[in-house]
């Protein structure tokens, strides 16, 4: 995929001072059912999920009320970093609220919960991660998440704006 | 089952005044295995997890990593309030990660994880609660969770007893 130019759609990374939590808002220039649909479809996830110099293998990916997922990006030494959990509500074109374990840290677990707002064509989507403690989120954003999540959703971008383009 | 006046273990409840998150400690007259057991099969947990008035029904409790549960406590007159949530890691006598949510207000959502610590023979269980939001952990204190939970617990070290017993 190429960089598409056209966007100026701009991520919101908000982390409270005290409340464990970082919230992320961005919108997209698609309408909530595709928007969803680019969450939920693992042949569509596998698309944009991650940063660019990493490659993604969906092991699991049931995006259902009680399904599970798993999820491996392996960098071009082969280096792999293994994703996993619950998807505890989904519901359509309106809420993803599921847990989420870096396998590297098993005792790490964080809560997310993914909102779509209907923008009338547009689509907010604002995504809560909370913690129990304020240094394991402040870890998480340590990490070097921020550049991840720019990447991906600039790649959620673009193929959003394929699947537009097919529908049309 | 007769209330057991041998036992003095305390529940201890704590609700950091910054983070969303509550903390119970509780102590019991049993080994890990034992109470990992209580926690688990749906059978044992039916006769402890609830208020002593309410009769407990459950739907589901598949407590395995990946696994759902869904329960209802029944008043006198027949007044039901169902939980529901999914088990992000059910790790043997060791902790257990699961979501939760109350029906009657399905947009709220915690995690929760309870430790097992071995005191020898005897076992320290934490469970952590988070939110996403202080006024949500509040507002779960106000309702009356603390009556629930310590006639929880003083149900769990009953069973225990029991168990023990039948054991012994």
């Amino acid at each position: 995929m190429t960089t598409n130019t056209t966007h100026h759609n701009e991520t919101e990374i908000v982390a409270d001072p005290n409340v464990p939590t970082i919230v992320l808002t961005r919108e997209f220039d698609a309408p909530p059912e595709l928007v969803f649909r680019a969450y939920t479809e693992p042949e569509l996830v596998s698309q944009w999920l991650g940063p660019r110099r990493l490659t993604m293998h969906i092991d699991e990916f049931d995006a259902r009320t009680g399904g599970s997922y798993r999820y491996r990006h392996v960098d071009a030494d082969g280096s792999e970093y293994a994703f996993r959990g619950v998807f505890h509500e989904v519901r359509p074109h309106d809420r993803i609220v599921q847990t989420f374990t870096f396998e590297g840290m098993p005792e790490g677990v964080s809560l997310e919960k993914a909102i779509f707002e209907d923008l009338g064509g547009r689509t907010r989507v604002t995504t809560t991660s909370v913690v129990d403690r304020v240094e394991d989120r402040d870890a998480m954003i340590a990490s070097g998440m921020e550049t991840g999540i720019r990447e991906s959703f600039e790649q959620l971008d673009e193929l959003l704006d394929e699947l537009l383009e097919e529908l049309a």
